[in-house]
């Protein structure tokens, strides 16, 4: 497989492309790549080619573009993950994941028991950090597409997010929560219907307090368990969506 | 949950056990119990308890039992992986995730492609390195029995293990084998089928040989992929189970 470029800038009506800095920095002096080697380049809205490196500067790197390519297939249905912040090293597991599975987009969520303070300075830098990690997944496994990273919002208000009214919401909560209310109608659904359009909230280290599965389950979200298992928070992303889009695979719905 | 440590000489019809050295240790020294504190404590055979720190003393302490606890259940048909050989915290993180998804027996595998030497002196050193990652995430997940960690066999030894003859045999394939022989029968009849006995071979980094492929075709296994996306080999573990483990889940196979 060649290297693989983000340039947010590619275009199929032009011959070439000009990467962004840090991967023309990537390109030149970390894989050492020169003229003539062959690469590939997407622009995170699903657009994959062929190229070919015609100048290997650090400063700007320029492709010859050679011929569009198959990118990854996406996921048949919207899917959307809204996951509770976790620090550091798990959260980028979360968008990293979540990029590889199939996310059109990752909401990161403060909840009752989230314990990672978001200082003042501190958005735009999470932001900038998750886009890299998530780039970094992108090249890894040959998405084309990124998932939008919305800006960090309040579970009350993901509940009550108008757009997801007529989609699949589902709450993934620990087995005890499910197994109490006898309730995994939506994991059945999951791998019996052929697929819809599906959000699902991850919650924090600690859990979802009794309120706030209350206030999901007046929302209209279903709770969700995987089973009889206790995952650690950064890796439910991961078995939750990997869960999803295997039912959608089995049930045929694979998109081209 | 009050911390939990592993004492392989539990014993219910004792009203005391004491704690292996290292339990010991991490007992008085890291969580600096003292006596009256109330634990939990486990066998790695499936028997928990709760008991109360009788001496705290780090060469061994001494515990006073209670009462018999329920663990968190077992999956409700054996499963094994056997999972290629990977490098240092990878192979760390399939041991973490076999065992806290309930594999009851973990065998390490050299494929063709597998890149980790194994030196003469090595495997007591990875054995016990293993042993002691699958006691802490048993800790840490609450499951009371230790998947058994088999010695390091190769890929065509583990294809011709008797044992698991008349067991679903599965081999994770990545989405271009699978898709290019439109085969994922045994993804499907784990989701519909109310469940069996269940091995699966996880690949090395670089994946599998065209010859394993064929090899474990003729030997009456199955290639299985989970769908149309590129997991990191360390990630596939967690990511398979996970959708064994919800097919039974939903199914309502879920062990007491």
């Amino acid at each position: 497989m060649p290297p693989r470029f983000y340039a947010p800038d590619l275009d199929i009506a032009q011959t070439q492309v000009t990467l962004p800095v840090g991967e023309s920095q990537h390109l030149s002096r970390v894989l050492r790549l020169g003229s003539g080697d062959v690469v590939e380049v997407f622009d995170g809205r699903g657009l994959l080619m062929r190229g070919e490196v015609r100048r290997a500067s650090p400063a700007g790197a320029i492709l010859h573009l050679i011929a569009r390519e198959s990118p990854q297939p996406e996921a048949p249905y919207p899917l959307v993950v809204c996951a509770a912040l976790l620090k550091g090293d798990a959260m980028d597991a979360v968008i990293r994941d979540a990029t590889v599975l199939g996310a059109m987009a990752v909401v990161p969520m403060t909840t009752a028991r989230t314990n990672v303070p978001i200082r003042r300075a501190d958005p735009g830098r999470l932001h900038d950090r998750w886009q890299r990690v998530s780039i970094a997944a992108a090249k890894q496994c040959g998405r084309a597409r990124l998932p939008v990273l919305a800006d960090v919002q309040s579970f009350p208000d993901v509940l009550r997010t108008p757009a997801w009214t007529a989609w699949q919401r589902c709450l993934l909560v620990e087995p005890s929560h499910a197994l109490a209310a006898h309730d995994h109608s939506v994991g059945q659904s999951l791998t019996t219907v052929d697929g819809a359009p599906l959000v699902m909230t991850c919650g924090p280290e600690g859990g979802w307090t009794s309120a706030e599965v209350q206030a999901a389950h007046a929302a209209g979200w279903t709770p969700w368990s995987l089973g009889p298992f206790t995952l650690r928070a950064e890796q439910v992303t991961l078995a939750a969506l990997t869960v999803v889009r295997h039912a959608w695979f089995v049930s045929g719905d694979v998109a081209g």
